[in-house]
């Protein structure tokens, strides 16, 4: 049973900061190769699920860990309040079609998670209806790893009550950062607690297990993400496809019919 | 009237490579900063179209030019082969809704005119329904330009019969390349001429201008669209929205009612 508050949201005193960033340089780049590889084989799928508080970092990781992948194979999606057509169906119609086809690296920016983190803080939904949810989810994840070559990474992005208050203020303070700005953004720190107890039981409960990203520093959460994306990905083991003797021929004979 | 044979494929002599590419990297980088701007800002669009014969460099040039451009904000599609849904409705259908949303940037490595180009080479639509088409078309890229703030940059991949010969037959010799191997494109580099007269059609008939890109040299060819990409972004002149005095007010009240 995971306990958020007994989670270090910083790296351990000591870690250099230098060295760290110097092995997250080189992370990103085997990334960058590794999601070449995933693309041209087109066997295995890769899903990766960032979810935290307003301000914890999840636009910033999605740049920097993927930085050197290629614009195709890899897609980001932030998701936003559902439209009305969405609403109109279950929770997960609009996120079983974003589900990552083989070959490519999708990117969740918020998830399926935010049907029982947001509206069961407001108390939009029951407890008997989170259940059903969450045995939705762990349905719809284990068919994706199990049935479709699909690895699904979930990171929770584990940021300090202070770090975050701080965040929030420098939108207000820094006009390069004041487009992402949401008033809402204020009211919502009102449910610190309950953010946290929703958070905690989403990720005791999933099947598919969590990572906690202490993402209080951003160098080291960018570390701690890129790592585990990386060691996923080179477990994967994608191959690029090679022709085989009879391929070659076959091309030779078309070649032949061919005049300059 | 554009005559794609009386127009080079490659730089002018005397192009200094060197040069050339310490400018596109610069390049590259300003087109990521604009992208940023463009998305935090989520009033216009950019719709980037790559088409050309096959291997004429569609893939790269999008990984290129837009290395720096965040994974979010940034998406990059390419269109396959019609599913038997797809085949089944009018040929816009498919494409019309990949179409950016204000903010984004969206890429298609081919596109509509496939349905101008392939169809019509292989004699599966005649003129008349090419004509349909190409009015289609007009009217879809002038709806985006003038109705939602969608800037539409259309480029051309020139390149050479010789040039094309050798990079596919590279992708057979190349281990790291024969995952891109298709033994069809052999076939259809019988039809060279026939593509070529299409693609004039398509380029001389088009409301909204194409750029001719010489793509024989991969840094020339990134250069060319670099340039296009980064004076139209700034052209568009994307602006970061600020927070008013009012906003600010407004969030200190909410500040004011939170406990610590």
């Amino acid at each position: 049973m995971i306990k958020l508050s007994k989670i270090p949201t910083k790296a351990s005193k000591g870690t250099s900061k230098d060295d760290i960033k110097i092995k997250t340089t080189k992370l990103v780049q085997e990334i960058g190769h590794l999601q070449h590889a995933l693309y041209a084989e087109s066997k295995q799928a890769l899903l990766v699920v960032f979810q935290g508080m307003d301000a914890s970092g999840k636009d910033g990781a999605t740049k920097n860990v993927f930085s050197k992948c290629g614009t195709i194979g890899t897609d980001a999606y932030g998701f936003k309040r559902p439209t009305s057509e969405e609403f109109a169906h279950d929770f997960l119609w609009r996120v079983h079609k974003l589900s990552p086809a083989k070959g490519f690296i999708q990117i969740f920016n918020r998830s399926h998670y935010e049907d029982i983190l947001i509206q069961r803080v407001h108390n939009w939904i029951d407890n008997k209806q989170v259940k059903v949810r969450m045995d939705a989810i762990n349905a719809y994840e284990t068919l994706l790893e199990k049935d479709n070559n699909t690895k699904v990474l979930k990171f929770y992005m584990h940021i300090s009550k202070e770090r975050q208050r701080e965040k929030l203020q420098k939108r207000i303070d820094d006009p390069k950062k004041n487009w992402k700005h949401k008033t809402g953004d204020w009211e919502e720190t009102k449910l610190w607690l309950e953010y946290r107890k929703a958070y905690e039981y989403a990720i005791n409960n999933s099947i598919i297990p969590w990572t906690i990203v202490p993402v209080d520093q951003r160098w080291y959460r960018d570390f701690t993400i890129a790592t585990i994306i990386r060691d996923t990905l080179k477990n994967m083991n994608p191959q690029l496809p090679l022709l085989t003797e009879e391929d070659k021929q076959a091309v030779i004979k078309i070649q032949e019919t061919i005049k300059t």
